[in-house]
C-alpha cells in the first residue's frame, strides 16, 4: 500500500489522480490533499474517497464543521504542514510556481516526488535535482512527453541517448498562421484539439510556450543538453514522445490521450496494473501518423524556451512568471492572445537577471516578472 | 573483444554482420565462417577480413591451396565442427531449415545465439527453448521485428505484455488483389519495397509466409500465446513492432531499413554502440505513417501460419520445408505465385502429422513435405 498526499486535487490531473487512486484501492491511500478556492469540487471529492487531512487556500469555518473527522490546513504553511505528514509518494498536480516550495520541503523529508508540476523544474531545477540527489529520492514524471521518453529509457543507459524526441500537437491554433492569430477569442483558444486540460496549460499549448516548458523540463529530468532535445509537430498526438539512441534506434511510447496512464505509471513504476476503464490504443483505427518541422518563427516562445534554458540563471524563474501573468490576464479578457507573447518576451529582456541565483533570487526574479507585466498592462491602459 | 562464428557469411545478414564487425574491431573478431555455394563472395570476403576457420557445402581444392592459412571444413559436418570452435557468439544467419542442427549443437556447447535464422524456430522452436534453458545461454534475435520487440521489453516485466504488435510492410504485392497475383513474375515478386534482402526471403514476404513465420518465432522467443501476437499493415516499415502493455502503454522501436542495427544490438546487447555510416530516423523527412488492418483472406498463409503454430507438432515442419521448396520452384519458374500457397496449404493437409514430437520426427515431417510437394509439382506435369 502506497501512501499519497496530493497537491492540487481539484485540477484535470488532481481528479485523475483520484480515478486512479479509487480503482486501485489494494494499492494507494490518499491520506491528504489540497484544492486551492474550489471548494464544491472539494465536497464531491470527499463523497468519494476518506482522507484525513485537507489543505484550502483559505480558512474555511463551515468546512471544519460539516467534516468533523478531517484535519484542516490553510494557505502557504497549510501546504507545508500537508507536505509533512507520513506518507511515501506525494504527487505534486499543482498548476505554477506555488508548486515549488512544497516540493522541496517534501524531497527534504525523503518523499518520492511523482511531479505533474512543469513549472517547478523550468524555474528551479537546478535546486530540485540537486535536493533529490541530496535525499535520494525518486522524482516521477507525469507529464505525457517525460513519461514516455521515461518509459523508453526504462533498461537502458542514459549514456546512450543521442537525442530526445518532444512531440507536440501545436495546440489550439496550428493551423492558423500568425497573422490569423491577431483576434482569436479565449473561447478558441480553449479548445484544444486532442486534450481536455485545465484552462492554464490549454492556453500555454497555443502559444507553445507549454512545449518550451517541457523542453527545461526534459533537460532537468533527465540530464540531457538543449541540443539534443528535438520537438517535432505530431498532430494526432498518439506518439506521446521518443528516445533516440546512439545507434540510431528510436524507442517510442504510444497511447490514446488518457492521463490516467502516466499518473498511474508513476505511482506503479517500476510496475504496471490495468488501468480502469481505459481504451487500448488500435494504429489500424487511427490509420495515419503525420509529423512535421516545427517553425520557430510561427512559436517564438519555443524558441524563447531554448534561449532560457541555455542560459538559465534567474532567467527560467522570469519566463516563467511572466508567462502565469499574461497567460492569466488573457483568460480574464484583459490581453490579446499576441500580447502573451509580447509580454514574456520583453520580460525576458528587461527584467533583472543574475547568472548564478540561490533559491531567494528565483523568488524574487519571479516577484519582479510579475511586477514588470503587470506595470506594463497598466501602461498600456 | 567478442569471439564470433558466423553461419550464412554470403547472404544478405551474413555480409551486413561481416560489415558491422569491420567498423568495430575493438569489440567483434570472426574466428570463422561459413559460406554455401558461392565461392566468389567467400574470397571477396577474406579480403577483407581474417579468418582461421571457413566451411562451405561442398569440398574445394583450390581453396586449400590459395588460402594456406585458413582451416577449411564442408559439408554438415563441416558446419558441426565450425561450431564446435572456441568462440563467444554464434551468428545464425542461414536461411532455412539447414540451420536447426548446427544451432542445437552450439547451444550445447553454451554458445550464446543471436538468431536471424527464423526457421529453425518455426520448425523447432520448443527444442530450441529447452536447450537454451538447459545449457542457460542467451537467444539474441536479429529480425528486425524481433529486435524491435526485444528493444521495448528490454527492462520492463515480460508479465505485464499484454500484445505483440508485429508491423509488415505486405511486401511486393501488397496493393495487388488475388486476381492480380495470378500472373505476376518472379522479377516483380523480387522487388521488395522498402528492403534489399535475399530472394528467398523477399518471396516470402510477398507471400506474407515471412510474416507468418515471424508470428511463431515470436510465441518461441518472448514466451506469448498466439491470440497476444497481432500483425498490423503499415507499409513505411518505419516502426519496426511494438508492445502493448497491460496499461495500454505502447512501446515501439522505429528506424529507417537497415539490418545493420539489429544485427549489432544483438551482439553489443544489453549496450548500443555507433553503427557505422548510418543514417538516423527524421520523421519530419518522412512525414506520415500508416497502419491498416490485414486481411486474412489475402493473405492465407499468415492465416495458416497462427493456425499451424497453434497446432504444433510436426506441423510448422511440414509448412516450414513445403514452403521451402515451393519458394524454390517459383524462383526457378517451374510454379506460378498462387502455386506456393495452395502447395503449402496442401502440404499441411496431407502431410503425416504427429502431436508430441521428438527431434527425429521434426526431420521426418521435413522430409516428408519435401517429398509432397516434389511428387505434386511432377504430377501436375
Amino acid at each position: 500500500m502506497k501512501k499519497i498526499v496530493l497537491l492540487g486535487a481539484s485540477g484535470s490531473i488532481g481528479l485523475q489522480t483520484i480515478d486512479v487512486c479509487i480503482h486501485h484501492k489494494e494499492s494507494f491511500e490518499i491520506v491528504g490533499l489540497s484544492v486551492g478556492h474550489n471548494i464544491e469540487v472539494l465536497k464531491d471529492i470527499l463523497t468519494k474517497v476518506s482522507v484525513s487531512y485537507v489543505c484550502t487556500a483559505q480558512h474555511h469555518k463551515e468546512l471544519i464543521e460539516e467534516y468533523p473527522n478531517i484535519n484542516f490546513f490553510h494557505g502557504d504553511e497549510g501546504l507545508l504542514q500537508l507536505v509533512s505528514l507520513s506518507y511515501d509518494v506525494l504527487v505534486n498536480a499543482l498548476v505554477g510556481f506555488v508548486g515549488l516550495i512544497p516540493t522541496l520541503k517534501a524531497i527534504e523529508l525523503k518523499k518520492d516526488i511523482a511531479i505533474a508540476n512543469k513549472e517547478t523544474l523550468v524555474v528551479a531545477g537546478k535546486f530540485v535535482n540537486e535536493a533529490v540527489k541530496k535525499h535520494k529520492v525518486q522524482l516521477l514524471p507525469i507529464d505525457s512527453e517525460h513519461s514516455a521518453i521515461w518509459q523508453c529509457l526504462k533498461g537502458n543507459d542514459r549514456k546512450e541517448i543521442s537525442k530526445l524526441i518532444i512531440t507536440a500537437s501545436g495546440g489550439s491554433f496550428r493551423d492558423k498562421t500568425r497573422e490569423e492569430l491577431k483576434n482569436v477569442t479565449v473561447k478558441e483558444a480553449l479548445n484544444h484539439p486532442n486534450w481536455n486540460m485545465g484552462a492554464k496549460i490549454t492556453i500555454d499549448s497555443a502559444t507553445m510556450m507549454n512545449k518550451g516548458f517541457e523542453v527545461i523540463e526534459a533537460h532537468w529530468l533527465f540530464d540531457i543538453p538543449f541540443e539534443d532535445i528535438e520537438v517535432v509537430m505530431h498532430p494526432e498526438s498518439i506518439i506521446h514522445s521518443m528516445v533516440q539512441f546512439k545507434d540510431y534506434s528510436v524507442l517510442a511510447q504510444l497511447g490514446l490521450a488518457d492521463m490516467r496512464l502516466p499518473i498511474q505509471y508513476a505511482l506503479t513504476y517500476p510496475n504496471r496494473l490495468e488501468v480502469y476503464n481505459s481504451e487500448a490504443l488500435d494504429l489500424r483505427k487511427i490509420g495515419s501518423l503525420h509529423f512535421k518541422e516545427i517553425c520557430f518563427n510561427r512559436f517564438p516562445l519555443l524558441k524563447l524556451a531554448y534561449e532560457v534554458g541555455k542560459k538559465q540563471g534567474t532567467l527560467p524563474a522570469v519566463l516563467n512568471a511572466a508567462n502565469e501573468e499574461a497567460n492569466a490576464l488573457f483568460l480574464k479578457g484583459k490581453i490579446r492572445f499576441l500580447d502573451i507573447e509580447d509580454l514574456v518576451m520583453d520580460a525576458c529582456k528587461d527584467v533583472w537577471f543574475k547568472q548564478d541565483p540561490n533559491l531567494e533570487d528565483i523568488l524574487k526574479a519571479d516577484a519582479l516578472a510579475r511586477e514588470y507585466v503587470r506595470r506594463k498592462i497598466e501602461g498600456l491602459k
